[in-house]
């Protein structure tokens, strides 16, 4: 299956290097660009792994939490020295695997360079569905999609009809979740942190309501505004204090998938969340999910989203810039709310 | 149904009346007893209550909370000047209500004091098995002991072999989890708070381990001691610091069911809860309940626990303090860790 040794081609290889450890905000300076590397276009004599060539890296908040030394084994770190790791789209330049071959299209985990070896195959999607961008693989099509699709429909076991109040909704996951909630008949509410996502929010995704948390000096008073008969479901991005608040407005009940603690990844002490009582209150239930947990949905999200997206009925949101040397800032840009939409960085469009 | 004009017999009713709403701990003075009193034994014309002698009376952590001004339409506060209310066994002196006769023995809700007359008879249960103490009813075998069943059967999902930690473990709640988990093949170990609680649990409660929260400085070590591999399944009966440490060492896909959250009861602000973010790292749930919402399962627990008590598998240790007059120090005792076993108060035999 991997190609013979005579077009061994050795290409120049430009990596974003993890340098090391991160504390607080994670700085463009904790990473590097690294310009003076080759790489073979041939998987190893006896790998079973792929040999890529990566067209768009996604930049997600998770990544943070791999940037720290691993406190326990089911957090991956990333390794200082070697390059930053994270989902992507690609397209097989060799494969040592019966299940790729060249020139497939892929999308999974990989790394923030040109061409990447990937031996961790089991977890990569051939992508069959070419009649959208490329890039909506590292979206609303890929993990963060079924990231949306898996917390909303499995872990919040929404209702028609239901009040659903969305953090980050503005981003790759929040906005989806939000579409499959009007879908559903529920009222939608999201959160965000500038005019623009608010605006994206109310008359490009249609949500119902949305506001901008950072002229709300009063979370609490701002949710009970928006619902008044309480909340259903709360689709969490950001954690601390907007989960402490969202806790005093759960109706009888309710749910919470916790998807993501954005607000929480760089400060060394958590914050405190004080009104868990209202979880006994009002029979609310919380729960933190991660997508590897759903990857065997992934067909079924397909089946749902693609016919949405082809009509219109899905629309998605992403900002996108060119060339790897632009990753960092991008990456780091996510922590201030910097983007407007999905994060992605162009590497080459083929 | 209801007996006769002719024998309306009026007697005295010693009562324990709820002063004014209670902020920090509960002290017996927000509580006084009122012994002039009458009541006549009949349900009033038209009423299909019930006119109960109380016999045995519950003393419940919950009722803490409703001794202070309802803040939402979930709590419904007690009525100051009005008879502490709570769960009872009773026997019925007259009946406005078909299900119902004098002479059945019932529980359920009632008020703290020699007879009522009870409206809501629809949460009334009748007693049909005398062959154990009276007093069950009000803990392994009334309210504390479907809360026990229902929050570890259907909120816990639990499988053979889990690690169980359940806290205030001697409680009517605990003590009952705690054999349910062992019957079922998990390794169980609980926290109480004294050496006294603590060799209950081991040795008549047949926990595999258990130890004394007082005695712990740093929480953390102490669950690592007893859960090297971490805890499965936590039955939360104290919140706070503890539920904190607990997230620390949940598993993966570990489960939390809050049935109760006696550490903060008494503060006016509650504590932060700093380690949710392994909600999101362990994909744990967190689940609040009230067995309200599952008095439909009462025969099919009766049927599981009586065979079992029948047989000595399953034991009950209670705390019974004699008369009326006693209520209010059992009650407050409860804050303490004064009880030892589930605090029963009897106002008669029969």
């Amino acid at each position: 299956m991997a190609s013979g040794g005579g077009d061994e081609q050795e290409v120049s290889n430009k990596q974003v290097i993890f340098k090391d450890y991160v504390s607080g905000f994670p700085k463009e300076s904790d990473m590097y660009l690294k310009t003076n590397g080759t790489i073979k276009l041939k998987v190893p004599e006896g790998s079973n792994g792929l040999l890529v060539k990566n067209l768009y890296l996604s930049c997600d908040p998770y990544m943070r939490n791999r940037m720290k030394k691993s406190i326990n084994s089911s957090t991956v770190s990333m390794v200082p020295g070697s390059p930053i790791v994270g989902f992507g789209v690609a397209k097989v330049a060799d494969s040592g695997n019966p299940k790729f071959k060249k020139g497939d299209l892929v999308w999974g985990r990989t790394g923030w360079e040109e061409y990447s070896l990937i031996t961790d195959v089991e977890n990569l999607f051939k992508i069959e569905n070419t009649d959208v961008p490329l890039s909506y693989y590292t979206g609303i099509l890929g993990m963060p999609g079924l990231t949306a699709y898996s917390g909303f429909y499995e872990v919040c076991s929404p209702k028609k009809g239901e009040y659903v109040f969305i953090s980050a909704a503005s981003g790759a996951v929040g906005q989806l979740v939000g579409q499959f909630a009007k879908l559903l008949g529920c009222y939608v509410v999201g959160s965000a942190g500038s005019k623009e996502k608010v605006d994206l929010l109310k008359n490009k995704l249609k949500f119902d309501e949305a506001f901008n948390y950072k002229e709300e000096p009063d979370l609490d008073a701002a949710l009970k505004r928006y619902f008044p008969e309480g909340i259903g479901i709360y689709f969490d991005n950001v954690g601390g204090k907007m989960l402490d608040a969202v806790l005093l407005n759960m109706r009888p009940h309710g749910r919470i998938a916790v998807c993501g603690m954005i607000s929480q990844y760089n400060l060394d002490k958590q914050e405190g969340v004080h009104n868990l009582m209202h979880l006994l209150i009002k029979q609310v239930q919380i729960k933190g999910f991660v997508v590897s947990d759903y990857y065997h949905l992934f067909p079924k999200f397909l089946d749902l989203v693609l016919p949405h997206i082809a009509e219109g009925k899905i629309v998605y949101v992403e900002d996108i810039v060119e060339g790897l040397e632009l990753g960092p800032a991008a990456f780091v840009g996510l922590f201030s709310g910097h983007n407007v939409g999905k994060q992605v960085v162009l590497v080459s469009k083929e």
